[in-house]
């Protein structure tokens, strides 16, 4: 029976790679629907991504892959389908109430499976959608063992990806390890600039007059993982830190939520500390 | 010796074209640096356009392609270098302007082999980068007549291109097709809206908060041709229709430079009424 | 005791409008914090936006404006609080859902005291927020009754102003001119272009390269009303009808959630069929 | 004989402040047309910008506003007319190339008295426009030296601005404040962003997906001064740095030249490290 697949490939890059690769589906009968490859001269890597068609053997098809492509390669194979998520938020709720809003209505094809916060305030929006929520405070706790409740309760959900939606706590590397490139988060303001507390602010001590939000992969360097998505909104010297961090949160919803659905979508391929989008 | 080349493939789509192209590229041990192609669902039409380096025999390639390809394909071998246009004016100055200085410092790969005017108005300008002016003048003459100078001035310049850098009058169907496709033109505004006399006008009757310009192919339906590329800019109440003539003066400039780089690298392909970008 | 005001003024433009009004409220001892004014040279307009803190007596101050005013100004005078608000949605869920949630957590400053749909899929996501739903299907009814009982139930809301959230009913001029510049709605694509049914099958057939939304007042004339806000997004060859919906979505539920923020902090004035905002 | 007039004012804020100014300008019988005005909560002052027309005694309505005004108020009374700049560039073209393109077509209302570079590149396009150019080359002179003689040539000029269009030396503070609050830049990427050499293969490495450019007033602090106007573009995974450099002159361009007619029409005021700007 033929079904949707998205195929994605990344390797060392040599002469012939989309012949030899697209030879092997077009020998398995697949009709290949978007194909989308990208050498890259620096890193020297060859990443594609292909949309096909086909009633397939799919371990067949990775073995007959694993011969034409160089040592070593990263081969999926995925069908369309609900990616499982867990959400960390701390008290702003405008990235985790539009992922929830967007999933109940299938804008994003996923399924939050719980939201984790260090506070209270989102719970009444997360459990109007049956979500479960979990509270894991820092109140009277050391941060070491706040995280390792959050662990706790992540391990039980069994995320594929973690969805930091404005959490305002520092990840040990511990942390960040054990969920390796499965770790998504929202930053205000522009990467690199204003690292730090209180962007906002900052931003408008600068007097920019772009306020922008970026979504990125979570790595050891706080707010330094390759980036996936940056959008931009005006403001001007009329807007307080307070209207700036309103334009913000605009920005930063959207922002996310886009990233998200291109990391879903398997769109989105890490190349050292960059990445590669093929949208 | 090995050169750079682009391939240029447009042909109705059927299974396993990628696999096909490519191999003749790496029989023909061409290293292929870019690759994009698009599968149109709709038109049931493949377009593919592929930069590679090799040291090849460019009959020999193509009759290659002819084989393994649907029955009448265009195929298209291009290298990099200058494309030869020639630019249509009235009055303004803005959009032929900036091609020039963008070719006099290599910015847009391409040479102005003349510039044909129904003002004088730009010439003192052309004449300062020793590019050919023409008037062809509408006055005391007959549509017809001040057409067919353009027609012999076009003519005599042979150029890949026509640039209508706010060209102000009305093409005649004839020719419109005695330069099919290779025509271009930057609108006002948005299309297809506000078509007629003073856009800028209409729109600030309007109070439209977004003004836009467009660079489309030109076709016999007035303004009405395939989207090449679209860009806008933000105004508000406070704006006099000329204050929205001069946002919508640095929209077109930029968007016609745009459209004219996309074009003169062989990035847009035509599908039907639309465009494929392959940028 | 002091309080938060807005005083908004429209009034025939005549020589020093700003001197005799901030007069008015320099000898009740106000205190300005911001002030917008703008002349219309076209329509010999004037509109006025003031913010000032103040232990006012509202009625003298209005009538010491009326003293300084040329005849039959519009004069008001409120104070930051909720708008109340009704919304009417048919189908599709992104703007009444992002209007709930905003409001949920005071991102806009109204409370939505009813949601009216002629369908019944979004009534779920409603109650969760405690709002009352009003279904009015329009099967097996006539036009006039179905709008009959929208009327009944706004009546019984009696909302400031009506939000049409992708309600894909047209109304007749007696319920336009019922809630006369008190309706506002949201429109897919570009005004005034693309009217009519399937806005981005439209879009798609022109290969626009970008898409927008518009907010604007509702008048007798279907979607020629004065707009408000106007925002667009890029899309390319490779989005399907079907992506360039989902892009416009998203531009849609944040130009049409920006329109109404404006709209409830009285930013936005009638200057004919445009507006003056005041941001 | 009725003219036009800019009334700028910067002075502290204290209350009735337009009432008082409005009064003089009412008083000697002067037209406003626009009126901006804007108080700082931050930094206490208090900002105008009045276009009116009048046929005044200059000298008395200054005397008249200082009566009215808080001790040592900045006053300002200027009529349109051409701003004369000298510019100063390095290797780059489009900054100065725009520049002199707008002004010769009157987009720009200036007059570029000279253009000075340490390199001899961009001199054959500055000397079509018969704008003189002054080499002051860095080449075996000392850093001091080479200043030394760009000052020369700017106080032969005196221009009321001095723009840096892409002029790639540090200059001391000496020259920063010889030349305070004229001194207009153009920087590449985003402030403060990736401060330094090579700003787009650093933004390249970094895998940005937005490119910025932003023009500001200099001080003593290095790409750190008050900015007047931001703007981006989008790039991807696919663009080299040349790219990136490509997409930035761009954006450069249109950033500068905007930021540019903002201060010759007199509607960019210094708040601190910000900006007020009446557009």
């Amino acid at each position: 029976m033929s079904e949707d697949w998205r195929l994605l490939i990344d390797c060392a890059d040599q002469e012939g790679l989309v012949h030899k690769t697209t030879g092997v589906l077009y020998r398995e009968h697949c009709n290949v629907l978007v194909n989308h490859e990208f050498a890259d001269p620096q890193s020297n890597r060859f990443f594609m991504r292909t949309e096909f068609v086909g009633d397939i053997d799919k371990d067949r098809i990775i073995e007959e892959l694993w011969k034409v492509l160089p040592p070593q390669p990263f081969v999926k194979l995925i069908q369309p389908g609900k990616t499982r998520i867990a959400v960390l938020a701390t008290k702003e709720h405008h990235c985790v109430s539009d992922i929830l809003t967007r999933c109940a209505f299938g804008e994003l094809d996923a399924e939050v499976a719980g939201v984790i916060a260090n506070h209270d305030i989102v719970r009444p929006f997360i459990e109007k959608f049956e979500t479960p929520f979990h509270l894991c405070s820092h109140v009277d706790v050391s941060r070491e063992e706040q995280e390792r409740q959050v662990i706790e309760q992540l391990e039980e959900i069994a995320p594929d990806y973690i969805v930091l939606a404005k959490y305002m706590r520092i990840l040990s590397p511990d942390f960040v390890n054990r969920f390796s490139n499965r770790i998504i988060n929202i930053h205000h303001s522009f990467l690199p600039a204003f690292v730090g507390a209180k962007p906002y602010h900052q931003a408008w001590e600068r007097g920019v007059k772009v306020i922008g939000a970026t979504a990125h992969y979570v790595t050891e360097q706080l707010d330094e993982g390759p980036i996936i998505e940056q959008q931009v909104i005006n403001v001007d010297h009329s807007h307080s830190p307070q209207d700036m961090a309103r334009a913000g949160r605009d920005v930063e919803r959207l922002t996310l939520s886009r990233a998200l659905r291109l990391v879903f979508e398997g769109r989105v391929f890490l190349n050292g500390h960059r990445t590669v989008i093929f949208d």
